[in-house]
């Protein structure tokens, strides 16, 4: 047992995050964390990002209901890069209607092909006003 | 098909971009890419980050032999995050000797345990002088 400090000073106080799904082993999403949404998510048990583009604490789920039960957090060699292994509640995490945000395929000519099939309708679980990524 | 522009400009020209085992969807590491790392990433099949320590781009494993052939490009709804599935040549993709940088768990208490074996010695893959990550 160790007692490390995170590295959240080298990007401006977030660190990446990247969400796995503890079963499967998909990559789901990716979001950032401050040091007081890491505390938050440790402490609730679900997922809470900082969104870097409303500028505060993100609960994900908050209005879909999709929450991300926490199962295991991981730390890289580096302590700047955090690794949570969740049980993803809902048919899918991603805005959008699919069950990872990263349904998108880039070839190597720079086209991008969507390679996933979509998991829900986003209308009726975020309603017009769509629940942003951060 | 459609062409998508990935927004470097989000986080200060880079994104992150997530390895992933292509075979076992284990989540090996995460660097940054810039435009240029991404396209020689897909020119060349193996990826190169963008190292922020070092502020050029990196190769990754340059010194040590352990490429990461790119199996597939993935991009994320908002393009601002990129998952790059992999071959890992070699025994381990960290420094510090694991196959993945997330070999610590972070426990609720703040506390921090390897969880995972050693693949590797470090110092004889890398020398006394070993390849820093990102």
């Amino acid at each position: 047992m160790e007692s490390v400090s995170i590295d959240f000073e080298k990007a401006g106080g977030l660190v990446p995050a990247i969400i796995q799904d503890h079963r499967s082993g998909e990559v789901l999403m990716l979001g950032f964390m401050n040091s007081v949404s890491l505390e938050e998510t440790q402490r609730s048990g679900e997922v809470v990002f900082f969104s870097r583009s409303r500028n505060k604490l993100w609960k994900k789920g908050e209005s879909s209901g999709h929450v991300l039960k926490v199962r295991e957090v991981r730390l890289d060699c580096d302590a700047d890069a955090i690794l949570v292994r969740v049980e993803a509640v809902g048919p899918g995490v991603c805005h959008e209607g699919y069950r990872s945000c990263f349904f998108r395929t880039l070839g190597s000519d720079g086209k991008v092909k969507i390679t996933e099939e979509r998991a829900f309708t986003p209308e009726a679980v975020y309603g017009p006003q769509q629940e942003k990524k951060a």
